[in-house]
This record gives C-alpha cells, structure tokens and sequence, in this order.
C-alpha cells in the first residue's frame, strides 16, 4: 500500500469523464490509491476543451469516445442530448460524498446517461438512480438546493480555479495536475513514483 | 510489410506536433507503414484547441508537453514565444514535401524550435534549418511565396477541413481519424489491424 492520495476532480457536462468514473478504482485499488472525488461545476470557470464550438470537434469526439470505450472494454452509445444542464445532480453528488457513497451515485449517473440513454438533466435520470441506490430523491433533492450545498459547491469549484484546473476529468497528485481520461494512467504512475 | 499509409496532417502551430514529428517514422517503419507528410495552416480551418485562449490551459500544456518529452527521450524547453507566425514556414514545408525532403526540414524546424530556442517565425529558425540542409534559403522563401504555393497550400488546408480534420497533430488511415500525439500509437496499431 502506497497510502497516498489521487484527487478526482471532475464536471457531469463531460463526456469523457465517464470513461474515467468507470475505470479510475480499478486502476487506483490495486496500486493502494486512495481516490478522492470532487465534483465542480465547469462551466462556471472554463469553456473547457472548446469541443461544443466546433461540429467538427464534435462529431471526433464522439468517435473517438466510441474507440477508447471499446479498447477499455465499457460499453457506450451516444446520448441525444449535448451538452447537458447538470447543476442540480452536481449537488446531489456533493450531498453524496459528504454522506460516503459519491463514487456509486456517480458512476451509476454516467453510466445510465452513456450507456442506458437515461441522460443528465433529463430522463429521470437523477431520481432514478438515487432510487435504484435505495435514497429518497425529494429530500436529497432539496437539499442539495440549499444554501449550505450551494455554496458549497461554489468553493468547490473555485478551489478547482485555484489549482489551475480548467477541465474535467483532472487529477491531482500533490500540486501535479493531470487533464484528461487519456492522462489516467499516467496520474496513478506518478502517485505511486513520487 | 503491410504497406499502408498513414496521412500525417499537421500545422507548424501546434506545439504538441514537435512529439509527432520526432516519433512517427520510429513507429511507423517498423510496422511497414508509409507516412505521407501534409502540412496545412491550422489558424485558417478552426480555433483549434482553444489552448491559447485560456492561461491555465497553456500553463498545463508547457508542463504536460516536458512530461511527456521526457516519457519519449526528448529533449524540450519551452520557447519564449507562442504562438507563432509559421505561414513561410509552411509553405517551404510543401515545396520540400514536393521534392522529397519534407520529413528532415520539418523534423528539424520543430526540434530547433523546441530544444534550441530557434523559434520558428523568428530567431532565423527557417533560413538557418535551410542552410543546416544544404539548401538555398532565398530560392526556396521566394518559391514558397508564389501563387503556385501559396493555392497549393490552401487546396491542401480545404483537404484537411473534408477530411474533418480540426487540430494538429491528426492522423488519417483510410477514413479514420486520430487527433493529437497521444493518439499516434492508435493510428499505428489501427493501420495494421485494419
């Protein structure tokens, strides 16, 4: 056990943030990682990678989503909506880390919304999956609505601003910051070297 | 032998490119891969990346550009300008792909550029890898600027924005595309799986 710490710090508006939920425990568990997950809100510090800009960018990504999603054996289909409104589940997610089951929550959020077409913001998405995971949506819902999550959630994301973090997936290792699911391994190797 | 080609677009912009440039004849040669060189001006097609618009990003791409120089033993030190005004560069980069030299002055404008401080667009990076080559600079600069060039090079720019391309490096095997120097190895491995 290396007993060190990776950050995960990541936005539900990116797509390739999926890939990393699904992959990141499977590639920290047996190096003795500790994963850390910290939700923020993109959009509020970064028009992120520039892809939702240029159809062009678009249309790769898509494709080449397809191709790493096959090479790390995760299933995938593209979502009709893009890019989605995020916010409230953003908060619930925080609510669920405080509470100790954020990694579930979140990785059954993306996986509904890349793989079983039940997309952010929309198609009950979030109510079904605290469901599914055995939560009361209404009162997890309100409060992530509160001014106490709210806010929460605003330091959050300006604690990412402050590390220089202007995408997601990103990890932090110590002050070394990593963007990018194509940059995951490469952040496990540096924990586990440094 | 597999005998396939690999289309290598690239614009003498982007600083990502200075890897592929030193890395894709070692990978490709091996696996009987041809390389075909087209250089193209990025600037006219697409806002590219977006990397020059935020600092945080260009602040992460100096830092995860050395890390991954030195992953690939090689040497980089980042310029004091960026971006760069690399027109000429590109045009000549053409008339030397026409007559067969293109990989050795590309390879080397980039790699004065990123290991010896000789930047393109300034510091006589151009004239200086001409003359390194054995080449007349002023008949060179002056072919570079006709029209037969400068139309060739902006045939060659509207080729890239069919094939979809939107950023550099991009690689090309048959109607697959692959963008960015980490996806160098994808584009190989796909070439002699497909």
């Amino acid at each position: 056990m290396s007993g060190k710490t990776l950050q995960f710090w990541f936005s539900f508006g990116s797509t390739y943030t999926y890939l990393s939920t699904q992959r990141i425990e499977q590639l920290a568990n047996p190096n003795g990682i500790n994963v850390e997950w910290y939700p923020f809100i993109l959009k509020r510090i970064s028009s992120g990678s520039g892809n939702q800009s240029n159809p062009r960018k678009v249309s790769y990504m898509w494709r080449d989503l397809k191709r790493h999603a096959d090479r790390h054996g995760l299933e995938f289909h593209q979502p009709a909506l893009y890019p989605v409104d995020y916010e409230l589940t953003a908060n619930v997610s925080l609510v669920a880390c405080q509470d100790g089951w954020g990694p579930e929550f979140i990785k059954l959020v993306f996986r509904w919304n890349f793989v079983d077409g039940r997309q952010i913001g929309v198609d009950d998405n979030l109510e079904a999956v605290l469901r599914e995971l055995g939560r009361e949506p209404g009162v997890l819902i309100e409060k992530a609505q509160s001014d106490e999550i709210v806010g929460a959630m605003q330091q959050q994301t300006e604690k990412a601003t402050s590390l220089g973090i202007f995408g997601s997936p990103s990890f932090m290792v110590g002050d070394e910051l990593f963007w990018g699911d194509d940059r995951l391994e490469e952040a496990i190797e540096w924990c586990v070297t440094h």
